[in-house]
């Protein structure tokens, strides 16, 4: 009848008794009554549980091996995540099986597969490109939980054994919409190139400060970006043909900072001084916002903390201790050169 | 006597046959006479080569597994290196483990240490900086390179089973320094932040054009930066302090594009107009290179090419073939927006 090898998700439905308890026992806790270890050790033994699982589950046998899926590794955002994942897990005496995907939900079933049967201990989803729309499309997720924990790195899913942590998108795109609106500028563009989770959450906290604040912008100031991730000229090109149809925006509010380089090459372009005449916020505080002349203001979302947070959750997860679920961090506003202080 | 773990290299001289036999007697390859296998199956008899490195030898129980070794995954560059090279190990179904190791030898030798003891099959430096001067220093490669073929992603080292991809930094530097005097800057700045084996390369390359074409520049016209490779706005900082002592320059070589947007900047600053009074080339020809204004002119080294060559010579190797031991690629200059055309 199953059509999946016995796990720990199993032993627990057979033991009646949590997947924290069941992990807690193969990892040799003293803080498991006699009588509940007992009732584990018996569905061990009742189930198929393979010797190759215990012996993981026992810390014996394991590869200390955590597989990291990416759809992109050479992404500023993504590698930055990679990099800090990997020296927080190697602190831990883990490695990382790389696993660069791309976008295709196929290739990532069969990259979470191959990590399976390798044998890593967890998977870690790195970008919220990991989370569809629906609950078919992120069946590849709850699946793969019932083997080895799951960790998402800014997506969220709810299904045992799966654990988010999170930067809130939607409070921080809202922050930064707010702020524009409140140094004057209303006339804002909002550009971006990605609807997944995350990039959602973004649309919907900046729609809410425009509402918020009573301010209404035309549909076309929601502008999508389709090129390749890296064509910052080709971001740009879109901006200012859309100022040859007419469409005109004194700020540009970005979803990422390779958007936000290209409306300061707009800007410049125009001849648009920057931030008296035209105002930008970008997304991720990434090498970019430095490397821009003026200065990118950019919302930091945290990453390097993110990391360390998620690496500490998979820890205690392997470790059978009860961690949170869902964890949501705040980001915060790196200010500098592209945005003007309040008015009011 | 052996203080290491009997290796096929070991077998290779207790055999008297070179290490690609051997390759090839554990691969089951028929291009082999019985004589040179009795004497290579006779050797590993005598020797200590243990069944587990036996067992990877014949295809039979390897890991399928390439340790990829970097100071840091998140540098541009390197990014760009892993991507790629995961890409072309995946489609040769092998898997990638990461380590980042930093700068430092130490943890270098340690990562290395980590992944023979995991079995991996072998082991790839990503970037010259795993060079260092001294035999002595390097001695962690010849060892490594005693159990897996170790390849150099841009970094020569000649010794037995270690191969060497490169991109040819001294011919490119020479052409870049070469094609911006003909253009009619001669007073020009030589900006690097690294001295690894590729930085000299360069450095020499840069020297020998202007030797060649009779122009000197004062010896502060070669600047080192210190700082953290992403700060842009502390190499253009630095720049701009030199133009406050009194040394000027009327273009800049850059031996990474962070280096050549810090003079766009500087350039900015002082109100110089790009290409005609100031001209920059950088090196990568990283996304910096499009996200600057005006578009960075740039050298090309080709990483996508040493990549999947980098792989094809691995798997060669693995397959007990004979693969070049050096193997040099040209890099060419992408021109855009920064650099004038000759004037001869």
């Amino acid at each position: 009848m199953k059509d999946h090898a016995t796990t720990i998700y199993d032993i627990s439905e057979l033991a009646g008794v949590s997947i924290a308890t069941v992990s807690r026992v193969l990892n040799g806790s003293p803080n498991v009554s006699d009588a509940t270890r007992k009732k584990v050790l018996d569905a061990i033994e009742a189930s198929g549980y393979t010797p190759n699982a215990f012996a993981r589950g026992l810390g014996l046998n394991t590869m200390k091996t955590i597989g990291i899926l990416a759809a992109d590794s050479s992404d500023l955002y993504l590698a930055k995540a990679i990099y800090h994942l990997e020296r927080e897990l190697r602190a831990n005496d883990y490695d990382c099986l790389l696993c660069c995907t791309g976008y295709e939900l196929e290739n990532r079933k069969s990259a979470i597969d191959l990590l399976i049967s390798k044998k890593v201990d967890g998977i870690i989803l790195v970008g919220s490109n990991f989370i569809y729309d629906t609950d078919e499309e992120n069946a590849y997720i709850v699946e793969a939980a019932r083997t080895v924990p799951v960790m998402l790195l800014n997506g969220a899913l709810e299904a045992p054994n799966v654990y988010s942590i999170t930067s809130d998108d939607y409070k921080s795109m809202y922050e930064a919409a707010s702020e524009l609106i409140d140094s004057g500028v209303t006339n804002i563009l909002y550009y971006y190139n990605s609807i997944s989770y995350s990039g959602k959450r973004k649309e919907k906290g900046f729609r809410s400060a425009l509402k918020d604040r009573g301010v209404t912008v035309p549909e076309n100031h929601l502008q999508y970006f389709d090129g390749t991730r890296e064509d910052v000229p080709g971001m740009a090109a879109q901006l200012l043909a859309l100022h040859k149809k007419g469409v005109t925006f004194d700020g540009v509010i970005a979803a990422d900072d390779t958007l936000a380089m290209s409306a300061v090459k707009y800007a410049r372009t125009l001849g648009l001084s920057i931030p008296e005449e035209f105002s930008v916020i970008g997304y991720n505080n990434s090498m970019l916002s430095t490397c821009s002349d003026p200065e990118l203001s950019s919302i930091d979302n945290k990453l390097e903390t993110l990391c360390q947070h998620l690496t500490a959750t998979l820890m205690g997860v392997l470790g059978g201790a009860d961690m949170p679920k869902i964890t949501v961090f705040s980001g915060e506003i790196a200010h500098r050169k592209t945005t003007r202080p309040k008015t009011t």
